[in-house]
């Protein structure tokens, strides 16, 4: 059962255009566009009338059009055209879901319309902060979201699946810490002074002018539903930590948005702003390569764990001690969804 | 489930030879193939020995011998040989089906035998009438047969799945009349007089020796237990419609047979007989090529719809005016199923 | 439901190296290496802490290390190490199978440990005989065990699956012997004298340096709990048969270890030790390579054999003379899951 009553990131701005783009989220086939004014719209991906695909059509203007027939609908569901008919019933509509725009990511709430509070989005500043430049990626993988948020809370993972990339030893020698609230969690480590790998050499030297050894610190936030934001950054070992100052540290943020698709798939829409050299068009666009190529090396752990899990689903699992971040995000999200059980209770239940 | 006592087009006669063919039709495994007098066979496709698909063998004469272990059956489906046995039970044997070749197609009573009627076979004569002559091919979609059904009876979709090949605009705005009996259904609709587009532009043109606007028809005729043959046709601009007069007027009939493979795979065999230019083979072919590009936009879109209705098979759909011919194709085909259902009840149950 | 208390041969030597395989075994995911010693390790392929596949991590002279947070195992399936923690529970374990290496194979015990007696591991001394040679291939097909244990212990088939390539009518016009035990089956038969076909030919020719007629002769062994060891040989047609002469006959041992991976596939592991030409590598690849050739045929039948059966699981299926080689395999292993299921069955359900 999928949390309901909650903003879910379902795509990057720049995936939402004024043609559909289908994609499923929280077990619901949505299909989203742009109408004229250029605001997006979220409708339930299946015509009211065959259950054709409204992804299969097009839109025109402020109206999506069923590629099947030809119904019009527009951005509140409601059918505005039905050819060869003058009068349609009113019931001719498809389900409509509040949609925002913000940080660059397109926000949809799958609940209760009514309690569809913009307010509530997740603060993700660094996403479209003048001073913050970056770019990502949105990739399928065929595990359970948690799965993939527990995997980006706890970064000693870098250390083997990254040992032919990204990752480095000293990530596990190195102790973190562990905070909370009631609906985040957070785990720092400040490493070093050391000597960081490739790709990280070249960003780090580029951004701090500095060839050298550095700190480098990362702090995985967990945010409900599904965001892990992962700031990491690099001080040069002659300087104090922590340290703002950018001719001595630079600063990114790796945002992570998980996102299920169903019971065992999800949506990683990833995207990397950072503080420094964000006009440097071919270091972003290394960037993005990069790490999608370590990302790939987290999905072929994560699909072979989910299909292990699937396999004996109820077999025991031992915790360890790294496993604090991923579990408190855990608990997080469960006792949301136990929330959410309660208040959809018939009330005599609750006697 | 699907209606038994009747008669499917299980082939096209061009489809069948003396090598074995197999093909899944309503929940059945068939073999089929031609002994040396030329007649078709129909047998399960299964050997009563080890289950290995008799496909997979030979055809000898008036046998096929299993692949695997040389079991030879004749066409009621007897075993006439067993490799190393002398002497064999008489339950080594297949079922076997009626079959009749009429048409051009091979049609199968997969019910009770004893209620198969040839003289029930739909009569199909466009399609080996010596004035006519047309080609065709089998697809195979992973849909419901009926929706392929909907699809054809409702030539409304063809402005909106075909608007870049075979639609126009004027197939929505031109009204359309609704027949029916017991058991057939007809969708009429005459349009224009207009421009008509390719790929029909040229074959208009060649068959009326005329090239400006024309009227152009279409009657979709439903019949049990799945075909819908489309008479098309069309009279130049300055003659009266309705019109036989070959020199002003040119007729086809694109016969579909749409047959259930299983609950959600169906096999759509058409094939074009018309009535002008039946030497052209450039044209047939021409015809056969074109006609396979736009019903694969259909597959597309029939495809994906099942796709949504098998995410959600008790969601709600609602009616349009359109929906007339392929509502009342589902009647009769519903009626049919249910009347099987009682006729093959236990006697209690009806007390 | 699979045999537990038995042998399972799980890889052939050459396969087994220090680095993971993994390998799923009667429904069982394992994984195997060599540690340092070279002695053959089993585990569950499951790590303890978050199900992810040991097979994706590295063996580390004694231990595997779970590629993911890089907690390492020993050959007891006891944890030795995990990272950022200094204590842990000894309940940080994976199962461990007892196992064996024995005639070129690595054999498993996925039953009850206590009960895995080593001497009771099949002698295939063909496979590591200094006067036996050859080579073989391990394949995946998609079908239930027992339809490949079937399929070696008929070789009447060969004469249809077989008949473009290594078949020959003359096995089919030859009559049988089968002979059992209480966990053995034999199917014998003595051919010719016949002028062999391709592939046999030039290797007979060059295993007898003779060019004309052979006797040759087959003798499908079954042992549990799916081997098939098919001794085939050939004797020249002037001289005696049976005949232990090495210059007038060759004789040839094909070893199939037929293994459930799951309900519906299977590994045969296949290897192909021989008397004769022995340091002949040329011969031993294109023995391999021929004979790959020919089981991909009988795949083909196989798989679609299995889908026929999956369809209809429970239809009639009917014997015949040459079955009963193939019955008498099934019976051993029939009687052996059911004492198995008596044995683990509570106290109380036997009184």
């Amino acid at each position: 059962m999928f949390l309901q009553n909650t903003w879910y990131p379902i795509a990057q701005s720049k995936e939402v255009r004024a043609v559909p783009l289908a994609r499923q989220i929280a077990g619901q086939r949505l299909v989203m566009y742009r109408i004229s004014d250029g605001s997006p719209v979220v409708l339930e991906d299946r015509c009211a009338h065959r259950a054709a695909p409204l992804s299969l059509g097009q839109v025109r203007g402020d109206t999506i059009q069923c590629g099947y027939h030809g119904i019009q609908y527009d951005r509140s569901g409601a059918a505005t055209d039905v050819p060869c008919q003058a009068k349609f019933s009113p019931a001719t509509r498809v389900r409509s879901y509040a949609a925002v725009e913000r940080h660059n990511f397109i926000w949809a709430w799958i609940g209760e319309a009514e309690k569809a509070t913009p307010e509530t989005v997740p603060n993700l500043w660094w996403n479209d902060h003048p001073q913050w430049r970056g770019d990502g990626d949105t990739l399928f993988l065929k595990c359970d979201y948690r799965l993939l948020v527990d995997n980006l809370l706890d970064l000693t993972h870098e250390t083997y699946v990254h040992d032919k990339s990204a990752g480095h030893p000293i990530i596990v020698k190195t102790p973190c810490e562990t905070t909370w609230t009631e609906d985040t969690v957070s785990v720092s480590r400040v490493m070093g002074p050391f000597e960081v790998p490739p790709p990280w050499k070249g960003w780090v030297e580029k951004g701090l002018n500095w060839y050298g050894e550095v700190y480098r610190y990362h702090t995985c936030n967990f945010m409900m539903p599904g965001i892990v934001a992962i700031e990491t950054g690099a001080v040069r070992a002659d300087c104090p930590v922590p340290n703002d100052n950018p001719k001595e540290s630079i600063r990114s943020m790796l945002i992570n948005a998980c996102i299920p698709a169903d019971e065992t798939s999800c949506w990683q829409m990833w995207v990397w702003p950072r503080n420094y050299a964000i006009d440097d068009h071919r270091l972003t666009a290394d960037v993005v390569s990069s790490i999608n190529k370590v990302f790939a090396e987290d999905v072929t752990m994560l699909e072979a764990q989910q299909r292990n899990i699937s396999a004996r689903p109820d077999a025991r699992m031992i915790g360890i001690a790294t496993d604090q971040g991923p579990l408190r995000a855990r608990e997080i999200l469960a006792r949301a969804i136990r929330a959410q059980a309660v208040e959809s209770a018939p009330v005599h239940a609750a006697v």
